[in-house]
């Protein structure tokens, strides 16, 4: 393993706090539990037995992914990794994956998929305001991921500049008003996701999506439950995180042939109707 | 976006059902609204309006990742996507990592993470069981990721093979039996993970995880809530998966120096002690 | 404790099963363990080692108002235990409460508020639908609590019989649009409750008592997770409830004064407005 | 309704506020928004519209058992809620019902049992703790429930004074000390219960429960998910209680004949063993 380098992002955990610290030789943190030297780290390698000057135990890690998502600089709310994980496995990100994301906040999904798309895949993330892309900008310089993602300042919906993409993910107000952007962009097949806070833009998410030529329309919620790592008394934690989003996924579906289309559609069974008899009772 | 080809694996939507279908030229498969010829599907694109041979409209898509894990052939009870896309963020698995896994079991955890470390990653998967590995093997080869991980016939106590992997993730019985070994394949600061299904092994491991060189502890659950996705009628779905494993994360630390150690331990305030007042009342 | 008596309604527990069984004098009771001879129990006391004619363990006793709810005859889904305790305390239900329950169903919430009332309390439960109201009466017969309990057949849209009831609770598909003559049957400050399955119905009935002169509103659901009580293996159950009902709560207002209350609107600060900022982001 | 008198305790909503207020001839209350006297809700019905001095709304009403039991003064951790209406349905606690409670607490259980056996039943409730007994009996006095509840200062390793109690329940550190006690105060099938805050506490207590001579273990966790009530923005709170206790029900079941169960106990086929399997893999 590497040892620590000037300019590296590391992981301290001091006692029961845990905080992400950018390495600068010359400098000391300051603590409450005394002072840490950055010279004393740097060169070292992770996972060390260290000590502020008073004496208190320091360990230094490398951040994992998690733990960048959650210490990431931040205007707005962000898509956190109990959901970034399986927005990633529902949306089938890996290397090489072009995807499109709409709303892109804070960047902290935008370093997830950016993480998970090197060496050759793409992020192209759209986002409207000033504020969020200086942040999302230095989220990635931060994280060394700067060049697979791109940002782009738009209002989606003017449109997305890619086609064929993979994936499309919004994490916009009012998601179903660019649904019909979504599709021009997206491969054929291709996969949709978004996340939404309240149950009406689920709702008008959905009709949405049900109209505008996608299909296999799920929706979830994750909730992440947390224990106080004692064994002989073992516990979930006081409070939790009750709500951050819904998610709803969707693929993207071609558009019937209009003309025969009519004909054929009233001699059609349709399964959907049929089965459905009962689930919702 | 690609069309079809022969041999690939595909997800097929018919009416509220989904299931995946392997294409094979000449085939025909026979569902309970008629029948579906691979042939039709061949050389076609996803997401085209297809139907069966009575007219039922069938949708044929390329899976995700999280359809090839609910869909995988199993012959063990396997990790599922909600845990698995929290797992990679924990355990910064990405393109080029290097992961030991213990317990391949079916394989479905293998392969979301040979799918996450390619190009230049490598998944070292230890399994005891014969039939497990038979499975786990098919799997890979019919994700087309079997270049990704090694699988090994060995019984983890006797060590693994690698040295200074980024991380480790354990899926056995009793994990807490092969802390040392983890630790001697670990990188410094490496990652640890497990799954277990009961409170006692959480105990236990924790336990050891705090005996044998590792910090920064961490436990918790994740549950998925499904929804019916009717736009006029939104609720969550009636049943859910109500528990599969709890997880267990640590980070690998260095081993204390045994002579001076003695010495100042007695010395050195331990903040751990100072904090944790109040915290499990 | 009284032995159990010709009649009574019992709680057998064989093996893993466990289901109520009236007592009646010469009947015999077949199961997979072999048969049960009700003579056998009748003048016993609870809790004794019974066995079947084969020898198998068995255990009879009384059972609780939980067991009662659970194996009640339905014709209709029920509300469920893990919500009726909660309604009948945010309702204050106890002895002396008069409730009106629009919606009578199958009767389980009706037979645990009959139960709560008692000696000198009284519940009017409204049905229009003649199967529901023969399954709720037997319901009722059977735990000997149809003298606290009064059932009538009628639309609630023509309002209730009854006037300054304690609490009105509704289970109806639309409780939204009788809010009006919930409203006059409640004593002032009085207790609304309802229960309705999507959170399109939810929305609906908090806009409605928006404007119809309550306060206080509450909206909340309640999971119930079960553990397989195993002390070396303790673990939740694979499968759980994922949804029954999200429960709706509010406190009836008095009617502003109509003339002069405009004049004044103008000028109170609303601290509603003021308090929610930042509440929803 | 009968109007508002001297001495009671109200609930005040003010704003998204709302805290429980006792009645006092002459008293002011201050508050953010202004000052609300006394004397003009003392004669008033509950739920009419006031204002503060300031003339901000207020609304005074008559608060719930749920109100009470959460706002009620403590010195320790209370049973909240969410788990008090599941125990007292799973205890069947209703009106004449004789319960003993170990480990009262500040009481909050205690008032919502007294609340429920009235008028001919009663609560003995044991506390060592001066302080907590304190609570307790100004808890109970505040809510006029005195008269149903027997505080006893007792260690309760000592026994119960009482016979053939409908339901014990502890809320005590080591519950399964005391199964012998509960055993001896129990009626025959009598139902016990408890609350433990940690997993290891739930497997010591199901171990004791399995050999002291009781059946029917259930151990469940209730959790309660807070909405926002904004019909246009539904949506559950951000955060949420993640824990309080576990719960652990069973019976009370006859104490086996030593001599002759010795000798058929080997010829028994146990039901409970061969339907075990595969239940807990």
């Amino acid at each position: 393993m590497r040892p620590f380098c000037d300019g590296e992002t590391t992981l301290v955990i001091l006692g029961h706090k845990r905080f992400l610290m950018r390495l600068q030789a010359g400098q000391t943190q300051h603590t409450h539990h005394g002072l840490i030297r950055h010279d004393e780290i740097i060169g070292q390698v992770p996972g060390k037995h260290l000590a502020t000057h008073l004496g208190y135990p320091v360990v230094v890690l490398r951040p994992s992914l998690h733990d960048i998502i959650m210490n990431i600089e931040r205007v707005s709310q962000i898509v956190y990794p109990k959901e970034t994980g399986y927005i990633l496995l529902k949306l089938s990100v890996g290397p090489g994956s072009r995807i499109i994301e709409g709303g892109t906040g804070s960047g902290a999904l935008t370093v997830a998929m950016a993480h998970s798309v090197r060496p050759n895949g793409r992020v192209y993330s759209y986002e409207q305001r000033d504020d969020m892309l200086r942040v999302a900008s230095r989220n990635l310089a931060n994280t060394a991921l700067a060049d697979w993602a791109e940002l782009k300042q738009r209002d989606i919906a003017e449109g997305f500049d890619e086609r064929d993409v993979d994936a499309v993910f919004l994490d916009v107000r009012e998601p179903w008003l660019y649904l019909a952007q979504v599709w021009e962009a997206l491969a054929e097949g291709g996969f949709f996701g978004a996340v939404v806070p309240t149950t009406n833009q689920v709702s008008d998410l959905i009709a949405g999506l049900e109209q505008g030529h996608f299909t296999d329309i799920e929706v979830c919620e994750i909730l992440l439950r947390g224990y106080k790592p004692v064994p002989a008394r073992l516990r979930p934690t006081d409070r939790m995180v009750g709500h951050t989003g819904y998610l709803v996924f969707a693929r993207r579906l071609e558009k019937p042939v209009p003309a025969s289309a009519e004909e054929s559609a009233g001699e059609t069974p349709d399964p959907e109707v049929e089965e459905s008899h009962g689930q919702d009772t």
